[in-house]
């Protein structure tokens, strides 16, 4: 495949992003956002991704293809001091930053995944404040946060929306508060824009964000037939969808 | 592609899982379970499948990224002592080996797939203790296990549906039950949760499950149109979706 | 990628289907069967093709997976004296093949495609005896079959739709039935079963398969917002769908 | 894979088409062609692409396998002259010549692609003499044209409809008409046809489809659930989707 315009000038050491381990972070970042990519959550430009590695943290850079990014094209950043310890010449850096950034701080977070995810979107605009899903299996691939172990089946996946803003980075007052008011939620949606999903680790991300993608989409679904996502076993006896039954 | 944290200490004997032929059981699995997560059937980890060779059974782990696995994450178990012949040192059994164990013991199946399809889960919320669905082509593909040979394509394909519960190895005895009394499925489906399906080897088992989701998917599509699946030659005519003709 | 079992005994000069020639219908049939199977169209053994060079009738196996079959595995007939001269050894003839004979004799084709397309068993469930479209695009790709040339977007393609019967054989006379009745169709659907395409090569009988899916697939949309698919141009001013503009 | 008929003679220099940079225009149609097939854009032959480097205008041929093209395959023209500088021996100009000419002429671009995208048909068969969207996040990746930078979020995205007519050349009036009539668009949806989108090279090119694409699909969605895809914040409140609520 070919692939966009090389960097010609970077400041910082080739050796923060350049490894031929496939497990490094800059390498993940490439290999993840073209999977992200493949199931049409980052088209566009849409989207990033950024892991945290002890004290760096690693970052797509703004306004790229996220399927033809190579390790050197990654920003990194220090996160006790906030500087650019790596930067590549011809990017910018990602408005996602302070976002990726409240859940390394706030949530103790390893990787934080932004996408365009349609599911989210059209959830984002049949919800109000919150989208709710219950009774679903899938539901315990999410963790409590709060306190070890995942979500059991039978309970209640909550995870707020947000109003979203002209500028990126001035969701982050209230993303940040929605990580207060929602202390065991694992991401946030932010209506007509997209998620933010993080996790402990980049694998951890990767699979919650896959979970609740899931619960997203199903939730469409459910809804196309008028079935509620969040009104207890049973509730889709009663809906229009079951008057063939 | 890169992959998830190699196993690092195993008990058991290597040749078990270590094989260059490509059909071998913990090779299939692996490539199978790829195959799986690309139809979104086993994405965040959901969903697992299991061959089994002779006596020994070859079952994926838990909570793993199913389209990561390589052989060493297998584990095996015997069929006759129900005790692990090898086990990966870092990961857990699956909460599905009893069930999957079920197809073995009560169905003499030579494999099991459980996905999370989606497809599965609006079936299971579109219809009450029992999926049915006639005259469509693709029945023929299922077997009629009490006797030789398929399903015609003007029978009718019906699958019970069982309640879920919140912990997956409870599901045994209600899985056990539709076994009994379903003695002519291949596949039982699980309210809000997903499928199991077997077969008498692994491609069997492969075929089924296509085969079903198939039909499950068609289904949704057919309700959404207001058109019954199961009400014979010519019920779609008098369907709402009929209205313009 | 690992494969059925291989064939162990057959009858017929290999060199009939082993060639290093990636367009030998051999490698045709076993590279474009894939290609269908990553499209939805062959899941479950369901499907089939078949190649015409010469007098030679090349023809995948009945009930194996479409997706992993090999030269070896392939059917050749004698187009002259309706004999095999090339057969695999455990494999047994399609169903489809007095279906795929009649596109050759009745209709000079150099190749047939049989798929289970979901977009054709909804169409087969929308419409009566006709699936009727006009004013798109795409309709340009059709040839007109009984005249040089192709049709224009602004004319309506007109597909019969035959009743399904319970031996796919049986399907013959009405399939062969519709080709008089029909003279100008490159395409007959087999209600609640699939379609049946061909083309003057194999290229060209793919060309039309994208083309002809890609209207159905258009046609259960527009109906899923009542639009009707051969109504004229503005139609679909006065569909419900509209009701918001 | 296999691949179309080779070409066996053709006029002007090799040297133009042939390159083992994969960022030649001649390479880069022939892979993004590809991708746009995986996408269900130019099945079926259908649409085209072209790129200008120079006064050279790459052209992909008429009527062929879009995914299967070669670089030989690629007509190329002067902008100055209108005349073609290499012209492959077997294939026939893509009728869509005169549209791609008048982005670059008109609207001094770098690449146009053209599709036959179902959620561009499904919008141009849903809204009237404009598709217009406002308050999505994707929004951003379109450019102002008319002046630098990009569109807000908060603004509205407009993309005029043409009518389809009979010969795809005669479409070239209505389309300079609109590229006057919108000067600000990137984009132009051809009823019951496709879209063109440009940009200023490939690269933008294929990003603005992609975005736009992203738009189209998600406004069938919202329509689909009846909600307004340009009637601002807070109008899916009122939509019929929301009883439930």
């Amino acid at each position: 495949m070919s692939s966009a315009p090389v960097v010609r000038k970077a400041s910082g050491p080739d050796e923060l992003v350049i490894s031929h381990d496939p497990n490094h972070p800059a390498n993940l970042i490439c290999e993840l956002c073209k999977l992200f990519y493949d199931q049409n959550w980052v088209t566009g430009t849409g989207g990033g991704m950024s892991i945290r590695e002890g004290d760096n943290i690693y970052l797509a850079p703004s306004g790229v293809q996220k399927e033809r990014m190579s390790p050197e094209n990654m920003f990194v950043m220090s996160l006790k001091t906030g500087q650019y310890i790596k930067t590549p010449d011809i990017y910018k850096p990602s408005a996602c930053t302070p976002l990726f950034l409240a859940s390394y701080t706030k949530r103790n977070a390893g990787a934080c995944i932004h996408t365009h995810s349609q599911a989210a979107v059209m959830v984002s605009l049949l919800y109000d404040k919150e989208f709710k899903i219950s009774n679903v299996e899938q539901i315990k691939a999410i963790p409590r946060v709060t306190e070890a172990g995942y979500l059991e089946n039978f309970e209640t996946m909550t995870i707020p929306i947000i109003e979203n803003v002209p500028h990126e980075e001035d969701l982050t007052p209230s993303l940040e508060q929605a990580l207060i008011d929602y202390p065991t939620t694992s991401a946030i949606i932010v209506r007509r824009h997209g998620i933010y999903v993080w996790g402990e680790n980049v694998w951890k991300a990767k699979i919650i964000n896959e979970a609740i993608d899931y619960l997203l989409e199903l939730a469409v679904k459910m809804r196309s037939f008028g079935i509620p996502t969040d009104a207890g076993l049973g509730s889709e006896r009663v809906a229009p969808a079951h008057e063939l039954h």
